[in-house]
């Protein structure tokens, strides 16, 4: 099977399917859609991904039955750790599997899509928003999702957000780390976040999947 | 095992894990959290979830190990399904499991957490935002959402958003469909959803889940 990663350098949701590849050492082709020319919205990507969103992991298989294009990062992740079980993203025990569900959730339902670039244009066009409210509206989720983000990984962190092994809350929440620190916010009010976030950040595989080092970068 | 759901009539990610309860036929009790004064952001259910929001699912086993604290709707539907096998929420198919966790993503990431209750007040302290500023900018985002996922029934769909059996995507959806319907929106421009909807409210468990059903209806 043949894997295509259609992406964007700076997307933070296609960051974290890079991160969940690169952990199980899948490899893949990239595809990139320019979100600043809206790229994404293009006929022949929509026809793939009728929500004109990225990432879309489209699978060309030998068998027609295992052609698909699977959209949504929180159900593409879910599909690699099924399809490529070694270095396994969640962990052994249903009530671990629920807590690093829930983190990844928290970042992939709580903070990303307040923050992504169609929310903040609509801001822009809808209300006139200033660039000085549409950086305090990002700062807001981001700070309330991070508070909450750093009392569960106090409960439940070790050497990474849940426990000592990677899992999905980590591909979650380094690219949301690193779109924090794009956006200009210091995470001295989150050390367990900065800390997970140093760590992974030295890893090859993080190195890997992080924007700068992507095809499309520029 | 006995489970206590914190939650709210009028959450719609309440109303999903509900939906999952009742096609598990899983017995519960309900613990109520009135959005409306704020009560989920009390210092003795920030203990139990330090986002303060709903729903929160409290486990409590006989075994130390069992007790626990869910949060995150998504992550609760996963772990409902994973406990209580039976009535299956998800495919058989890994390609089946990817399709439905995208349609629950694209919900419970896309839609609903741009239009709620804490969001919506914030585009009114932050940018004066009038009623109509807030029906119009609820209304884009549901019309948006519900594009896609009409195409996306269109391909997948059957009885339910998924096949022909209820999924996570209808936990999801339905509750979508009252908060769309509860904010006067017209769901003439997407009849497959409509048709699911109408075929889920009329069955037993989707009804008992519905807000108007609980005890802290008022």
């Amino acid at each position: 099977m043949t894997l295509q990663l259609h992406g964007y350098w700076r997307s933070t949701a296609s960051y974290r399917v890079r991160i969940a590849l690169a952990l199980k050492g899948v490899g893949h082709e990239q595809v990139t859609h320019d979100l600043r020319t809206g790229a994404q919205r293009a006929p022949a990507f929509l026809a793939l991904n009728p929500q004109g969103l990225v990432p879309a992991l489209e699978l060309d298989g030998e068998r027609e039955d295992e052609a698909a294009v699977l959209i949504q990062s929180p159900a593409i992740l879910e599909w690699l750790d099924e399809a490529y079980p070694h270095t396994p993203l969640l962990p052994r025990d249903a009530l671990g599997r629920a807590t690093v569900r829930a983190m990844a959730g928290l970042v992939c339902c709580d903070i990303h899509p307040l923050n992504n670039l169609r929310v903040l244009q609509a801001l822009r066009q809808d209300f006139q928003a200033s660039e000085a409210q549409v950086s305090a509206w990002i700062a807001r989720w981001i700070g309330t999702g991070f508070d909450a983000l750093e009392a569960l990984i106090a409960r439940h962190g070790g050497d990474f957000a849940f426990g000592d092994a990677a899992t999905m809350a980590d591909c979650c929440l380094i690219p949301q780390v690193y779109s924090a620190q794009r956006f200009g916010i210091d995470l001295a009010p989150w050390p367990a976040i900065a800390r997970i976030a140093a760590r992974c950040e030295a890893l090859e595989p993080f190195r890997r999947a992080h924007p700068a080092q992507q095809p499309d970068a520029d």
